[in-house]
């Protein structure tokens, strides 16, 4: 089950960046399990990694290498196992991971980031990796993004890519991004994983700060089922291909173009995230307006997004409006005059002034809901900030897929 | 579904406490649907409600005349309709309700507490309220607690009650308590409806601080779908008809006794709604010890127990404990040190200092999980303060029961 549109049918090659894929034996069913990225001399990478303080192996290694200043060069990503509560054996599985492609293209361990996901408390299977490497390498190509993107996947059921460009002083800029990602999706700083590269020139900070920004307000807005997975990554690459000024100011107009186009790209993968939400049969929005301030708009946003019974009703096609009522109620906001508060599902307007409104039938909700895209709109009316979160609903095939994953 | 246990076979009457029951035709299907009680002069009442924000009519209404200050004699309980999100219409319907009751026994409306459970966003149907009010009155008794704990149910598959007695100074102390709940619960002060009667004397002071004190420590430890009703309530009636002296002060011994078992009958009730909890297969307890706090250990707790992905696992019997990691890692504690974690599952040790423990073997995971009763200990290690939680699966049966809710 997935709703609605999928990838862009198109994912543009980044020039200085390349990847190859492999069938290492990691996961059972001889699908791809082995990735590596390449990225030409010169690039900078930035990056935001889960908050979980059970954060995966790979993460920690990845930090540090991140910390060493070395020029990073190569990705390895593997699916199938999480290498997340290993303890030492894990931290060493992944330097060894690193160390082993080092050697096999005389860099230092330090230039390679690794990341890993699957499922959590087993080792890695380093005999698989080691004996996948050369296969990944040896199939290394610019264009080859859609093959990159269907060997990161676990319990996805689709591909997720996104691809921009947009023009600056006669040249075109491509941003191009993949992601995988299905449950366990409440990213907090980045998603599952995600990796964007461009062929923009941006210094060390810079590169840094757009994958903060954009991925705040993209993959920090989602959720599938509220959890966090331990392995959550999100890397910007920038390879500085192009025949572009180097971005190393945020008052640099070219600076805001490759954010935003940036932005774009992770929102959409972010969104299809969504759409292949475990047992996903509907794509919601849940937008919240008239708060005082980010946090409180971000609070009864996820209050609603989160509510188990909102998704449930929402699974059942239910314009079960008393549920979103309940979830805007319990939401923590400081002294919320729900009298103030009006709702609305798409463009009919449910509830006004904290009560049903005068004009509402429970046809016009029914209509609303019986759709795939389903947008809930909440205007507290009370100050002016914004913010949407998008979710997928609660069915049966998310309890299914759950219970299922490990038999 | 329920698990394991039900109520106490025998709910002891309490001097001064009567109820009557009435088919008054709220509900479609002829159940009973409306409960009063009375309570004998110089009774004293002690009362928590919901945090949340979007709070039901009645809610409103009981909270007026509780400050007030006039003695309550009455309480009516309508299930089938739970007069939330009715604005104006709504209070005016509640107030009506108790202004009926109050003139049939020549009481001032503030001395009746109005309580409604049931679909939000409806009005009241107040013709058969008034109509089924007669029917109830006529069918007082003191030895009623089965009928009435029938008469409040809505989507409960079982009847909640329990019953305590204590020893004071050659004097028999009696506390029964009634409660419905089954979705929509995490409790934020009382449970949906919980209603706890004693033969005690205590002053107006200390039953409100009795009646604080043990939901906090009971129905405030039980969550089925994180979600909080709009009409949490929770009383505790003390009617003074024993022997005993009047407890004015927490010094007293005598205080300490009462608290005690209002909290056991509490507990119990409470620990009722989570094995009646919607689709429930399995009654868990997350026990988390070692917290530098009570505040610490709660969010460890409800990160675990409201986890989508640990509440499907217990579901399908399968002990992936990665996602008890996960969930743990996820509790926004301040610096975690994640390598002095253990985890248990029953008596079996899963996690040690934050990876696998050498000693576990899945077998031993599996053979916990499959029973009905599943306790999940998880020691931080770094204080002393600890916390248990209630809570159920997550089951194909949840997501069938409340999408079906109004269909």
């Amino acid at each position: 089950m997935a709703v609605g549109q999928g990838m862009d049918s198109v994912l543009l090659p980044v020039q200085g960046v390349s990847s190859g894929v492999a069938c290492a034996g990691i996961k059972q069913t001889g699908r791809r399990d082995l990735v590596v990225f390449e990225l030409s001399p010169g690039s900078t990478v930035g990056a935001v990694f889960t908050k979980n303080a059970f954060c995966a192996a790979p993460v920690t290694v990845a930090k540090q290498h991140l910390a060493s200043d070395k020029p990073i060069r190569f990705l390895v990503i593997n699916t199938g196992n999480a290498n997340a509560g290993t303890g030492q054996q894990g931290i060493d599985d992944a330097i060894e991971t690193c160390n082993r492609l080092a050697a096999m293209r005389s860099l230092e361990p330090e230039q390679v980031l690794p990341f890993s996901t699957g499922v959590i408390g087993e080792y890695l299977p380093m005999h698989a990796i080691v004996n996948g490497l050369p296969q990944a390498l040896s199939s290394l190509m610019t264009d080859n993004w859609l093959e990159a993107a269907q060997g990161i996947l676990t319990t996805d059921t689709r591909v997720k890519g996104a691809s921009r460009q947009f023009e600056f002083e006669g040249e075109t800029i491509t941003v191009t991004g993949i992601a995988k990602g299905s449950g366990m999706i409440k990213p907090n700083m980045a998603t599952m994983l995600a990796f964007v590269a461009t062929d923009a020139k941006v210094s060390d900070a810079l590169v840094q700060q757009i994958a903060a920004e954009a991925s705040e307000q993209s993959f920090n807005r989602i959720t599938v089922d509220s959890d966090t997975s331990t392995n959550d990554a999100c890397l910007v690459m920038a390879t500085g291909q192009s025949n572009t000024p180097v971005i190393d100011s945020v008052e640099q107009p070219f600076y805001g173009y490759l954010l935003k186009t940036v932005k774009e790209v992770m929102l959409s993968l972010a969104q299809q995230i969504i759409r292949d939400g475990e047992g996903a049969t509907k794509f919601i929005e849940v937008a919240v307006a008239g708060a005082n301030n980010t946090d409180e708009a971000l609070k009864v946003a996820y209050s609603v997004a989160e509510s188990p019974l909102f998704k449930t009703a929402m699974s059942a096609s239910d314009a079960n409006w008393g549920r979103i009522l309940m979830a805007v109620g319990k939401a923590d906001v400081e002294s919320l005059n729900v009298e103030q508060i009006d709702v609305y599902l798409g463009d009919v307007q449910i509830v006004s002034q904290g009560q049903r409104a005068d004009s509402y039938t429970e046809e016009q909700g029914s209509a609303v809901v019986a759709e795939e895209e389903i947008q809930v709109r909440i205007e507290l009316n009370r100050g002016s900030a914004s913010e949407s979160v998008w979710t997928s609903d609660l069915s049966y095939e998310y309890v299914r897929i759950n219970a299922e994953y490990r038999s």
